[in-house]
């Protein structure tokens, strides 16, 4: 019996319009960080497992896919370890690679182990897959890539502008209205310290990112749950209600947390990243959103998150300033900020705004109708001449029957049709049929590249 | 103590130049193949380990990268079978998805799977990492790119033409002169029946696949191990040492084989697709070579090989017709055929030869240097412009030392950087420094995006 074809759950096969549409995320995307200066690098899918393992938390260790080693896996492990079953133990000793969980690991290992070739600040941007072994459910997979474009080793503001800058040009290119958000960890550590709970700022910011989703009460009782009490709470509320134009808001906060350094910082670098703003023509809507949090606890300045305006789908490009990336490979203060662009979520707006461009839907401009051996050849003389001139085109490769041929067409949503047979080699003519309005016109070759080119 | 940073042995870290050139040799083959009529499909990294076992030979299966189970993964795995020790039947227990192997095996799996989504003659091109647990050695990887090219639902020769085609324009725009090597699995077939031994074919290719390596004594000495007669070897010799031009080799070898159906079938074909090609006006060599097999036995018809003409690297293309790859998938009489393009073989001959375009070097093709904040906001608009004008470009982030800012642009190689200090603002100009002659001028902002539009 021969094997019933599948996939791995979590796992998705891209047909030809899907992964034509990828690649004109990915296309878009990589020209716009050209554009500004930035260089790709890959690393590859496996990495030592050490270099993933205690990254990710205990959590994500679970989600790291392992290999299992060649040949004979179990020769080094003894009986007695087998026999405990503890697989935890024991899959470090029969798997000593893993495929990557993210980027940035694996671009901070890069960084470390490359460093006296880099020439720093080092722009570089990265698009690969990763993979996870979370349960699959609808947007989430086991498989998806990762748009990562960073600077490391330099600290100026300017490169967070100069992030903002890449997402407000990408977006604009895929014409999606987004609204960018923006925070600073310095400023969730002043409010953490002006409530008093500086050791608590992880309860604290998990607790206010969900403001949006579940709403001011709630957050504060979590927030209870998790041991910050009244005055905390209090102290806490004017910020959390805080309304205005971005720079009411940070004039008030500098107010509020006068007596925080940290606080203090962070409103200084959001206010010079609101200065520079403020003399570039963006188009994208810039707001300071103070719960903002994105959750990871590397952030040490700017905290950036990206949404489409038009399509409630989350956070479509995300990122911020880590002043320790490297740090875990044995290299110090190097600073870097980053913000990687999410392609699954990017296809689904352009999906549902309909903005994906019309020529993502088709491959061949032309095909031409193969009536026979005899026509074939001259055929195939004048669509060398149809490629030269750059237009995507097929012969097909046989003579099936014309309605076959027509129907080929039709699926694959070629625009025209080419009809040579005896008549036109006759009379060195083609006849070109649109196959959306059914027109067909006499042409000479030179008329046929002429109208062709003018399309 | 920090990870010493390292990644698995067989895997490659690529650097941005690395990385450029790479996508550089991907994005010339892919324009092709668009160029063509073919579109593109991506397959996941993952494939279920039933998928892959069992198609690549046993030797192929061990070199499969299995992928331990997530979670308990030994909790169904009784203790007999763990005290046994035997790591393969273990390893198929606590492993059900593995890395893929190849392209050709996930495309079955996937016309399959997709058969009444497809429109066919199916033109589809695949460029995507496989993985081998091969012992790696200089040129071979375990993570390494495949370039596959394949149309498949059509038996029209027309097919192996085009590809053929569109091996020589990817080598012409590549600006590699290559020879390409034809031969025919039936022609094969039939020196086999002709001599007797069509059970030994196997043996017989993999044998005479030698002949350029090790010569035509040695061939015979080898085939003469594996139980070929000396009335067998008579007959072979004048068919090994065949000489002349295509068509005299072809004219020749009809009147050897004229007993053997199966041998004059793939004559014909080779034939026709000879008179073909001398309908168009390729540059590439192309020349009919029986020692050619590949050592793939699921070639049915032609088989191709594309060597570099000017530097011995061994094959840089190939591949050939299979007539019932999607058979072992329950999908019966498909035919197809392809080619698959060696991305990292073609990175050393372009680097050999020195056919890198040259602004696969660089990024920026300007940086501006950054003399404090009152000039940054006015490079800042500056540089908006620049790249609205589609130059890449950047602004050095802080105001480091001149010196520090031009080592920066010189590493880089980035070729042109501008200078703007107080004079420059006052005058509205800006110095445009040309780093490969020292040359200064002075333009303004119109000017310096004219002479930039124009390099």
């Amino acid at each position: 019996m021969a094997v019933k074809p599948s996939i791995p759950k979590g796992t998705r096969d891209f047909n030809p319009i899907e992964t034509v549409r990828r690649n004109y995320i990915f296309d878009t995307i990589k020209k716009v960080f050209y554009l500004f200066g930035y260089l790709p690098i890959e690393t590859p899918a496996m990495e030592n497992l050490e270099t993933l393992m205690g990254k990710y938390g205990e959590e994500g260790d679970r989600l790291i896919f392992k290999i299992l080693n060649s040949g004979n896996f179990l020769a080094k492990v003894p009986d007695e370890e087998i026999e405990k079953r503890n697989v935890v133990s024991l899959s470090n000793k029969i798997s000593e690679k893993a495929l990557r969980y993210d980027l940035t690991v694996p671009f901070a290992r890069y960084v470390v182990q490359h460093r006296n070739e880099i020439t720093f600040p080092f722009k570089r941007f990265q698009i690969q897959p990763v993979w996870r072994a979370d349960r699959p459910q609808k947007g989430r997979y086991r498989e998806f890539f990762q748009c990562d474009v960073d600077v490391i080793g330099s600290n100026a503001l300017l490169n967070e502008v100069e992030l903002l800058q890449i997402a407000d040009e990408i977006f604009g290119r895929f014409g999606i209205n987004i609204i960018i958000k923006l925070n600073n960890r310095k400023i969730l550590a002043g409010i953490a310290e002006l409530i008093g709970n500086e050791d608590k700022i992880t309860h604290l910011t998990v607790a206010i990112d969900k403001m949006e989703k579940i709403g001011y009460e709630k957050v504060i009782s979590e927030l209870n749950e998790k041991g910050f009490d009244e005055t905390a709470l209090r102290k806490l509320e004017p910020i959390l209600k805080l309304k205005g134009t971005n720079s009411e808001k940070i004039n008030k906060l500098e107010e509020i947390l006068s007596s925080s350094e940290t606080g203090l910082k962070g409103i200084s670098e959001t206010k010079k990243i609101f200065e520079y703003l403020s003399s570039l023509k963006l188009n994208s809507k810039i707001e300071l959103d103070l719960t903002l949090a994105r959750g990871l606890n590397y952030y040490t300045g700017a905290i950036i998150e990206i949404k489409s305006a038009d399509f409630e789908i989350g956070s479509i490009c995300g990122g911020g300033r880590y002043d320790d990336l490297t740090g875990i490979f044995g290299l110090k203060d190097v600073s870097g900020v980053g913000i990687s662009f999410g392609a699954d979520r990017i296809y689904d707006v352009l999906n549902h705004l309909e903005k994906f461009p019309h020529d993502t839907e088709t491959s061949s401009k032309i095909m031409i109708v193969n009536f026979g051996e005899k026509e074939e050849k001259y055929c195939l003389s004048l669509i060398e001449n149809i490629r030269k001139a750059g237009i995507p085109s097929e012969l097909y490769p046989s003579s099936a029957k014309l309605k076959k041929q027509m129907i080929y067409a039709n699926n694959k949503k070629i625009p025209y049709v080419i009809l040579i047979g005896e008549e036109e080699i006759k009379s060195n003519t083609v006849t070109l049929k649109n196959m959306n309005t059914g027109e067909q016109q006499k042409l000479s070759e030179k008329e046929l590249i002429k109208t062709l080119n003018n399309m």
